[in-house]
């Protein structure tokens, strides 16, 4: 296969497996201007499956550098409606969205940090109406990856720039299945797999996780409706979408209040245009005590600090050693990759479709349940080769779910 | 001056002279993708200007090439809401807005016809509302151009890619006066010298202009209520405004019911894609009843059948030779360009303000008072070098304007 068919047999996998694009639906895709090739073999793949109709929300960050440099600090709390009222569209209208990642994660990280933090508060709470929606099963969404060469320098530092680009395609492509000879059945097989731990999880009625590595022993409770979910998704419609391209992880809904223990990241954290190096955390009671890292722990503080919902867990997640992701050796720095190599915890919000009932409770009623609420949702990597992760049922009777870092069960 | 200083001023010109955006205002930008370098100066300036919040629609000319291959014909009617959407925000608000144009001419040539004709009218309506409102002072809209390579090698294509791009931008730095000391004064200069001659025809009450150049015996009345513009615009909150960066014509409403004659065309029109040459066309009592081209002559009969108000005019407008653009020699194959080099007439709908009391009126009225009703407004050149313009007074009297294709007033 030329790189060019990969290229196309992603835009496709994208539009009928991710979006699950039905005809006659509208397609909103979400992109870097960098990556407009890619885009518009996605937008041709969409045609072809009957789209009524392709819009495109370009993104830029140089962009962005421009005003976070020159804008008075006054007008730093706006936010573009045309981007956040085509989101309110989609979700109006019941259309398909699709995000292309392709930032470079230390894009804004030469930037004033008070007005980039400014930025992105704004930002946080415009899209969150949103955001839910699409967490309610709205919207048949779905996010894939396209190598810049910002990002593919930053993983391969020591190759020649086109070398590095290549590089990323490659782990790319491996990653999301499609240089194999039929990618649309090989997903099939992927998703009946993931799908078939899932259920086994849930028939386990687990109260609580541990989770034991070097730097990490952390007991990580359950709440009683807590619901194991993962690889795809599914709309109030009916339409079965799969929200991330790769997806290799099963995941569920923590209890706010009980985690206790400690955890240190496996992989660097890139928040905010920041790479987070070195994170270490204590809990108590649900609640984060402490919080150090050895490379901009400062960002690690603020991000902490967003509200009182960030320094509690809204995500646990559960990837085997072996995941093609963790296969690649790779640290690609972003999360939709990295989440798919290790065992991994968020903070902040909690997703409602993560609690049996959850997506009819108001925010209260969530909370109640055991489920966090908060602006952010940061994903962070605990997850080694050596990691022990057990189950604790409701009898006290202990379930091995993963050992030395692969499945048990 | 480096290339760099010339682009930059260009981005200073457009947001002070051409906006003139205001502290406090939201500039939007239409874009295509690749202007974006350009894109990223405007928005440095208008923020240094004091911008709330530069927004970006950005355009793909590749993108419209996979909707006319792939869409089915029947969603070929259906138009970015996005793109419209804002708009219309943008008239609500009263935000300024800038249009960038760095279109190949002939981008859609090899698409079908048909397809690319039911996009364009579904646009074209669509649009509609808001281009009135920016016509009747709602914003204060500007258009700047961007060299860009498929534009560059279609004017100049014996040479070198990269020779051919820099020739154009050079053209553009010089008619649009960036390469001289200080643009802004120069600016300045020059729309003070076009709102003189301006304002002198306003007092010449003429009734009817007559054509004269090979092939061109066009007498075109007039309407009572005539209004001569040309150079800024005001919106209806006072601001000041430069529709067209560069600028060098005075024009006015023509009498719709009212022209008579025949008229060539001096130069080709880019139309929908399409280039058309050789364009000939006969007026009797306003109504185009013959019109033929060279080359491409379905797309120009297209055109005249988009409606009724196709085949009469909205717009006569007067350009010395010695314009600088005229002086570059080249044929743009750009209106923004080629219709500051040369006097011309436009098909379809005339502007509100051409004609006193305009913006009051209904379209019945306006019709009634002479302005011409279309979906469209296509302009196309008839001035030569040995044109000859001349003026007819309320008592029969002649006012000589232009005499060899020079001013003579």
């Amino acid at each position: 296969m030329t790189f060019e068919d990969k290229l196309e047999a992603l835009a496709n996998l994208t539009v009928r497996v991710g979006n699950n694009l039905q005809t006659g639906q509208r397609l909103y895709i979400r992109a870097p201007l960098e990556t407009a090739p890619f885009v518009r073999l996605v937008a041709r793949a969409a045609y072809q499956a009957g789209a009524k109709f392709v819009e495109v929300l370009w993104a830029d960050d140089a962009l962005m550098r421009e005003r976070l440099r020159h804008s008075s600090e006054a007008n730093l709390t706006e936010v573009s409606e045309v981007y956040f009222g085509a989101r309110e569209a989609v979700v109006a209208q019941g259309d398909a969205y699709l995000s292309i990642l392709a930032d470079d994660p230390a894009a804004l990280e030469a930037e004033d940090g008070e007005r980039v933090g400014t930025v992105m508060r704004a930002i946080g709470a415009r899209g969150r109406p949103s955001l839910q929606a699409f967490g309610a099963g709205a919207v048949n969404w779905s996010i894939v990856a396209n190598a810049v060469p910002a990002w593919a320098e930053r993983i391969f530092p020591d190759l020649e720039p086109a070398a590095a680009l290549e590089k990323l395609w490659n782990a790319i492509f491996t990653c999301s299945r499609v240089d194999q000879p039929d990618p649309i059945a090989a997903w099939t097989a992927h998703l009946d797999a993931l799908e078939g731990r899932r259920s086994l999880l849930n028939t386990f009625s687990l109260t609580a996780l541990e989770f034991t590595a070097p730097g990490t022993n952390l007991h990580v409770g359950l709440p009683a409706l807590h619901r194991w979910e993962g690889g795809s998704g599914r709309t109030k419609s009916g339409i079965r979408y799969v929200p991330n391209i790769p997806t290799e992880e099963v995941f569920t809904c923590p209890d706010r209040n009980n985690v206790n223990g400690t955890a240190r990241a496996s992989k660097p954290l890139s928040y905010s245009g920041k790479v987070i190096e070195g994170i270490e955390m204590t809990f108590e009671g649900g609640r984060v005590t402490h919080a150090s890292a050895t490379r901009n722990e400062d960002a690690l503080h603020k991000l902490l600090e967003t509200d009182d919902g960030a320094r509690y867990l809204g995500e646990v997640a559960l990837v085997a050693s072996s995941s093609p992701v963790a296969q690649t050796g790779l640290l690609f720095q972003e999360t939709l990759f990295d989440e798919n190599a290790a065992c991994h915890i968020a903070l902040g919000r909690a997703y409602q479709f993560t609690l049996n009932g959850g997506l009819e409770m108001d925010t209260p009623s969530f909370m109640a349940a055991g489920g966090n609420d908060s602006q952010i949702h940061v994903d962070w990597m605990i997850g080694t080769p050596d990691m022990t992760v057990t189950g604790i049922q409701k009898d006290g009777s202990r379930v091995a779910l993963l050992e030395a870092g692969e499945w048990v069960f």
